[in-house]
């Protein structure tokens, strides 16, 4: 029997949305009530398909259900890989009624989402995240995308999910080095917003680590109330919601020279934290105490905290001069105004940002 | 200098947005005001390109301005060329701030539509239609998207445009037959619910046909304002706005068949209206003289009113049970409950719809 332990309502107003959390939910838990219509699509990849697809369908009673297997990784969230999920719907006859159900990682529910979005120009979908770096960021707040060569989730609708289930059983499944990947995004709501979940963090880190399934489900619990509230004052991301970027700037750079899948997101977005927080030092935001604090949770967590090693500061610029974060030509970035407090600006001095980039560049321009 | 001749508000609350028709208007009338950042993407083709391009550069005064020229046709309208949108912004390193214009008929309309919703996940764009299947239809309502190999439109967003600039000079230079192509949807709306409207069509078909400058405008303007109160009533096709589908079931099931762009769309709509007529007099809502009515305003308008000599009644079922209109797997169909009174059904009898299309297709199954 499933054992429920938390429901998160995430407040969109006609969006709104629960997060299930619990234990053995997958196949004993009923979503069948949230599907309006007759028709199920289960999206899953080569990895998670043979783990879970099946008790998947059992969480569907009364449905008539298709699936459709992509392969797995972030090399293929591309148009491509999209297109598959495309060719099944049609292939089947999915009328505008369907529900389509992600049930992976991120990749999965991202291009499951924007499949949603934009299948006979909208249908609703589910989110059934398996890694814990999807359940505590991608599975909420409606990004949906694709990558484009010449940028990351360059492609893409808001398009909010009907329900997200959260099994903490699948992560025992789950590698140790995206465990720490999750973990990156964990730590994240503790610097910009949640001071008592980052003291919490630092007393619980080697747990986590050790995905003590107790710890991990409080961490996600923490972790998708930090980011729905976010989401919830801010669904289109015209300010508050730019803080969840906090190191992706950098680690966006980070993930395309190293080419999608080498590095994992979690890995960069690691990284890309411990280079904001040396900025947010050069600017007189906080102090070397605060600095070493991000590096010590960053490295315990076992995520790397620099670049690889022929990235130059020039790769950075280029890179990041096409992040959509930047306005009008203006690197805009997420930085530190203290531990527990990120806010998002243009005015980082063009000189410290190179200081920063030449301290963490093993290899210069 | 230009003429602006009417002013359309297409009230959608927050994504209200105006239709602007005149002459000359095109490269003298600044649309600058509608830009809110400082970049701007010109998305035609290439036979428009050529005659309108850099007149339309001149309605965006003070902006940054690019372009991409895109293959014109039907058959183009696929993810492929989409694709080269995506190329020409990240290439170019549009922002979100960034606005996208249409410049040109229905595939460039919906394709930079689509572009316009799923770049960096939405930014805004802007309608110059250049044709009149496009001005009175695509260009209003915000239906964006593209083909798949096994259905038109199933991939797309709805999005609305900032505005939407109809000038009438460019009708001089479109092909007759596109001309009448764009007159099916004209006589649709008289069809559906402006018996007045239709009562002017049937004195004025010739004028049209002919091109008449001053008629057109009429026409336009009239058809605009009529598919601007149904999309007003009914932006998300919940009901009312599937009227507007009068014909279309039947048309695309043409069209796919026919290869696409081998009809017009606005032909096999001509022809869709037709048979639809043909079925609501067998289900007796409408007399033989109202049908009558039909053919002979279809006809006079140039338009075909039977579909290829080589389809069959098989190829129409298995064309119209992927088409998006159905729920559920029934038959969903727009029939005349009278002539200016349209209405959404799936109550259709089989044995009716069977005889329709086997009196229409000269080859039988």
């Amino acid at each position: 029997m499933y054992n429920l332990l938390h429901e998160l309502p995430v407040d969109l107003g006609e969006r709104s949305y629960p997060i299930l959390i619990g234990e053995r939910m997958l196949g004993e838990y009923d979503l069948s009530g949230y599907v309006a219509g007759s028709q199920v699509m289960l999206v899953t990849n080569d990895v998670v398909g043979p783990l879970y697809l099946e008790q998947a369908r059992a969480s569907f009673r009364g449905k008539s259900i298709d699936a459709v297997v992509l392969p797995d990784g972030e090399k293929h969230k591309d148009w491509q890989t999209l297109n598959l999920i495309f060719d099944a719907l049609l292939e089947k006859r999915h009328t505008r009624k369907t529900t389509l159900v992600a049930l992976g990682g991120g990749v999965v529910g991202d291009m499951t989402g924007f499949a949603a979005a934009s299948y006979q120009r909208g249908v609703p979908f589910i989110q059934i995240p398996t890694t814990l770096l999807s359940q505590v960021d991608s599975s909420v707040g409606g990004k949906t995308g694709i990558n484009h060569p010449l940028g990351k989730n360059m492609i893409g609708a808001f398009h909010q999910p009907e329900v997200v289930l959260i099994d903490t059983d699948t992560l025992q499944t789950l590698p140790p080095r995206e465990v720490s990947a999750g973990l990156a995004e964990v730590i994240k709501y503790g610097l910009i917003r949640d001071i008592p979940f980052l003291d919490w963090l630092e007393q619980s880190i080697e747990q986590l680590v050790a995905c003590d399934s107790k710890t991990l489900a409080e961490a996600i619990m923490r972790s998708c109330a930090c980011k729905a509230d976010v989401v919830a004052q801010d669904e289109r991301e015209s300010g508050l919601r730019a803080t969840l970027n906090l190191g992706h700037t950098f680690g966006h750079a980070i993930e395309t020279f190293a080419g999608y899948g080498n590095w994992l997101h979690g890995e960069a977005v690691g990284t890309g934290m411990v280079m904001a927080a040396e900025l947010s030092a050069r600017e007189g935001f906080i102090g070397p105490a605060d600095y070493d604090r991000v590096v010590d949770l960053v490295s315990r967590a076992n995520l790397p905290v620099y670049p690889p090693s022929n990235m130059t500061p020039a790769d950075f610029m280029n890179l990041m001069a096409v992040d959509k974060k930047n306005v009008d030509g203006r690197l805009r970035l997420v930085l530190l105004r203290a531990i527990g407090d990120a806010m998002v600006t243009s005015d980082a001095s063009p000189d410290n940002l190179s200081a920063t980039l030449n301290a963490f560049c093993r290899q210069q321009s």
